[in-house]
């Protein structure tokens, strides 16, 4: 397909921080429904997890960010993104004029995934994505839903997973960029890729390949966002056409180009 | 449309007892998965609600047999019906063959509902149902997808609300009965209407308009049955071509018309 002639689609991961605070996401459904663009959403719920396990005494075991899951941790994510988040955000969204949907990885076999199989660290029910089923998806967009990802999958066996948020959102991402000219987008607190973390002033407007081999050379990127920023690296060479790294509450500024950080080929 | 030519389509209500027993799930999701016909399974999850609401210490109550929806209560059921429950099933149908999709009402506005407006009980978040998206659940089940739906609607005004699953089946029922030949399949504990309560073998094989007139004229029909199958000649009314009453663990014979008892026009 002539790629100028591809329709536009956004792949919007929404960060932690936002999901937890009523006004917040309240805020970022309003500007995320103010796009005209075809969408779809992918969140977590990470902390709102962490509160229902201590309600409910099951201990939480973290290892480089990532949740140990047992079976009981498994439910409790699943309750809480598949169940909780999933539907509030359908629902404020259809409230907003969007015809949203929910969906997990497992629903309709949109995402196969696989449990990881880790040499040294046994992760529990945490699942690896091995395809995305791209037809599913467009078809589900030809109907005009907007589409609302949780991540939880399954390994099409009947196991459910829980999977990292902005894996699903990147491989999502890829696997649309066959029929879609994609743009992804991970919203979070920070104002974008910063070249001192510790001025949000400092915001690098545009990154391509170049540019980034030479900020890593020189050691100008913080050690913290280089395996972000090689995932990006990998979903452009996989046809993504642009990743935007940027604030949550700016997700129209970062749409159009005008915050965050833009990371594209050339 | 002729109605000979119609595609024939199965809306199964899974009762409470199964979803609570694992084995019993499992086998009746293994009699599901092998129905070769479209189908449909609508399920609730109340007992396991009660239970998470027991471990957090939210206090349930029941009126006539319908829960009381305060907030933490919406939240719990959101969580286990759509969450739990329904994906437990979409993983355990896929791992059998069927390409499941789970959903609740909410999910591109699936089903339309409104807060209950009751002259004297508050019931709280508990939404009656006014209408169907047939159109939508058309385009999924062309889709080839096996629709899961959990008894969670939304007022499209962002508020979610716990609904009866014996009336979502009900409604969806009949908004499908334009474009197929319905049949609604009510599976529960019971091996289908009984002349007498106490025995297993006496249950009605068909009860139509003339002879349901009779038996409740002669007072055959126990006083608790009589709600539900005016509910079921209402679905007959509004299109339904058949409802079958009768044991989940016979899911295969009340297919076939072997078990349960058919509720049928004439």
């Amino acid at each position: 397909m002539n790629q100028s002639k591809m329709e536009k689609l956004l792949v919007v991961k929404i960060g932690g921080n936002v999901i937890d605070d009523d006004q917040k996401l309240s805020s970022f459904l309003r500007l995320f429904a103010a796009i005209t663009e075809k969408k779809i959403l992918v969140h977590g719920g990470g902390k709102l997890a962490t509160q229902l396990a201590e309600k409910l005494g099951v201990e939480q075991k973290m290892i480089d960010g990532r949740r140990l899951t047992d079976a009981e941790t498994l439910k409790i994510v699943t309750m809480v993104y598949a169940g909780f988040v999933n539907k509030n955000i359908v629902a404020g969204l259809q409230a907003l004029g969007s015809d949203a949907m929910g969906l997990t990885g497992a629903d309709g076999s949109l995402i196969s995934a696989h449990k990881r199989n880790h040499p040294s660290i046994d992760f529990g029910f945490v699942g690896d994505v091995d395809s995305v089923n791209s037809g599913f998806i467009s078809s589900l967009l030809q109907l005009g839903k907007v589409l609302v990802i949780a991540p939880i999958t399954s390994d099409l066996n009947g196991q459910l997973l829980n999977t990292n948020a902005d894996t699903i959102a990147q491989e999502i991402a890829k696997g649309m960029s066959q029929s879609y000219e994609v743009e992804l987008i991970y919203s979070f607190e920070k104002a974008g890729v910063l070249l001192d973390v510790h001025d949000e002033n400092s915001v690098l407007k545009n990154i391509n390949v170049a540019s980034y081999a030479e900020l890593k050379a020189s050691n100008k990127i913080f050690a913290g966002m280089i395996p972000k920023l090689d995932n990006a690296f990998l979903a452009i060479r996989a046809g993504v056409k642009k990743v935007i790294i940027g604030k949550a509450e700016k997700l129209d500024q970062l749409v159009n180009g005008e915050s965050g950080t833009s990371i594209t080929n050339d």
